[in-house]
């Protein structure tokens, strides 16, 4: 809605025909031609004397005969250092703008930076007035206050690195699932079942008058997905590895530092296995295996936290795996009441400070139990098609499922579980 | 709800400082131990003379002295197969019975499959009634049969090999954009936006009694996204490139074979550039590279589509960019009339027979301009902090969304986008 110039044309499956040899069709009128670009990151690697590099200005500090900038355009947490004559100043070189700069990289006289960039040219290419710029020049802002720009926050040291952690550990995450050999499965986040038979759910309908010649538009009411277990137990009659990774939600009216409408699991189910072994095994490496990466390679972004945003925290990728025996000494030890009798066949990943990361259990594989099961509670019919699937070659499997943000909170040691999600949902608030 | 054994504990906030030091519980009093698995396709490769195999029968064919099986676990398309005395043959043996094979890994004296394994001892795990099971043995089954069965269709050699392509694509996409520097941001779904303007929006509130105060649960209308391109370009203020992948939604009163109410998208976002060019340039190396890998590592998946599902389709990574100049030229020549007029800095990639795979344009950059069209729509306020991203620090950038089932149609050939995706929803339809 906001372009001022529009996509123009599109093909309808009639014209398709017409001109079944144009494949790629780009309009190039407006098109102007840029400049090879070298990323911040890149750039510090020194590898290139001529370089054009356009970012965000972090620092200024003009003096008598040069100016000094720093320069980040999210490819890392450094920025690169300008080195300017004080001729090229500009007023609206300001913390904030975004400066498109042309000169030749250098090894640097300073300790702090291996390279720096003098400057033949720079262009401010969008202005930030600094007195409204709700974020100032060298002073380090409190995780609280950022959270109240969602669309500015990304701007901060902080969550640019949290930002890029959470990239890395996404794609550390697929790539354990993956080199494991597990199937990757798309679960609907619209569904008509009710997983966890838990009241908690958000309910989906169209927005304006109705479209649909039905009372609901799926013509049964069709809610978020609160779990994606019941969608991986259908796969798990043909894969022996699933998982999915994707937004699960909760409606849930809680305004604490642990809950969120919208968050992200990771759950994975696992055939032919009648062992809690199997599935600890695979969390623990689930989560080893994501930690090293990014510590490995989010270095100085993890540092960033530990340093200045949750002083004094460190994590290791190793855990600790202890038998039903010890948890429970543990806990009689403990002088905590519980409610709940201790025997089951599952298996918790517990943190402190964050509660239950992950959890997972094998699941009833026995049709004449589940059965008897959803007659009682009247819904054999509802869930036939579960039936089914203990019906026809039902295998003994079991899974579990992992919070991607409580993850990222456990690793980061960061109290709220919004400072770690780049749009946080949660009653009363929906920003953007 | 199904478990008949069920989590028995979990860790409140003020418990867990009691047992600091429990990192990892595994509850492990019903645990059974398993002996070591091979998958189909690492038996396949024969590395192993002894074996342990667990998969779903596909096929049953008993002789006089032996019995000849072929055992799939999804890891696949290519099933295992099994020779055994005769001795070992069970009525229980029947095709879609789950089984679990001990054996010796031979090499085959037949041509079409390198090993086969000697098998020991077989036991059914999970028996399949054939006369109930809606797949029949050596039936090539109609991706419009298989469509009602969406618990099942997975168990059909089509249907598995589709979703292993899908996970491969999936993964090829999300290298590429890593590979290239690209953040990946994952993009609420839950948004008070409504980005196009369109009224096809699915609205979201809690499904039972009101549990907050108010008459909107997040204070304010919130609705499912139908693309993350505001947020992207939130992120656009901070990092040169970044990119999501995830599910989005059209509440469209349509059961067309083209359309779905939840369909995949990929989309990016690109700073600091003026040229439609940049853009045309990475769309062309997403499809090159992701269709490179899936032709590469998914061969035989590939093969089984092109040869039996949708016969004579074939795909190349290469696509042909043709200018602006050109395309005009090739429209004119065709009979066809267009309704709009032919010029904007935007660039689509068409494909014959699925229509617009990928629409992409350079964004608005000028706040002048934006304020301007806001007012005059009177969505000045409300639209603010969109306002905000070009006031401090605004580059200009420009980006793309790529139909991701209209991807895979475009590859695999496939005229109906609900054989291309797990659970498709669309109007009348939310089955599971």
């Amino acid at each position: 809605m906001f372009q001022t110039s529009a996509k123009t044309f599109s093909v309808s499956a009639a014209t398709a025909s017409a001109y079944r040899r144009v494949f790629l069709v780009g309009l190039r009128r407006y098109c102007k031609k840029t400049s090879t670009k070298l990323r911040v990151s890149e750039a510090l690697s020194g590898a290139q004397l001529g370089a054009d590099v356009k970012g965000w200005v972090r620092s200024v500090r003009p003096q008598k005969n040069n100016i000094f900038l720093h320069v980040n355009d999210g490819s890392s947490l450094q920025s690169l250092q300008i080195v300017a004559d004080a001729k090229l100043n500009d007023p609206l070189l300001t913390f904030g703008s975004a400066v498109e700069v042309t000169g030749i990289l250098k090894k640097s006289p300073h300790q702090k930076q291996p390279v720096e960039l003098e400057a033949e040219q720079i262009r401010v290419v969008g202005e930030c007035n600094p007195v409204n710029f709700p974020f100032k020049i060298k002073k380090r802002h409190s995780l609280e206050y950022i959270r109240q720009l969602p669309h500015l926050r990304c701007r901060t040291n902080a969550f640019s690195s949290l930002l890029r952690i959470r990239s890395e550990a996404t794609a550390a995450i697929h790539s354990y699932f993956k080199n494991n050999g597990f199937v990757q499965i798309h679960t609907p986040i619209i569904t008509s079942n009710d997983c966890e038979g838990a009241g908690e759910l958000f309910q989906v309908e169209p927005s304006g008058p109705a479209t649909v010649d039905d009372k609901n538009f799926f013509s049964v009411p069709a809610f978020l997905t609160v779990s994606g277990q019941l969608h991986l137990e259908v796969m798990s009659g043909a894969f022996s590895r699933v998982y999915t990774f994707g937004p699960t939600f909760r409606a849930e009216n809680s305004q604490s530092r642990r809950h969120l409408a919208e968050f992200f699991m990771v759950e994975a189910e696992i055939s032919f296995t009648e062992s809690l072994e199997d599935l600890t095994k695979v969390i623990e490496d689930v989560f080893r295996s994501a930690t090293e990466r990014v510590l490995a390679r989010c270095a100085e972004d993890v540092d960033l936290f530990h340093r200045h945003v949750t002083p004094g925290h460190r994590v290791s990728p190793e855990g600790r795996s202890i038998s039903y025996t010890e948890a429970i000494d543990i806990l009689h030890r403990s002088s905590e009441k519980f409610t709940f009798p201790t025997d089951a066949a599952a298996v918790d990943l517990l943190v402190p400070g964050v509660g239950e990361l992950c959890g997972g259990s094998l699941r009833e594989e026995r049709l004449n139990l589940l059965m008897d099961r959803l007659k009682r509670v009247g819904l054999e019919d509802t869930y036939n098609w579960y039936l089914d699937l203990r019906r026809f070659g039902s295998v003994p499997h079991g899974g579990f499922g992992l919070g991607f943000e409580r993850y990222l909170q456990c690793v980061l040691g960061v109290d709220n579980i919004k400072d770690v999600i780049p749009f946080p949902r949660f009653s009363h608030s929906c920003l953007l």
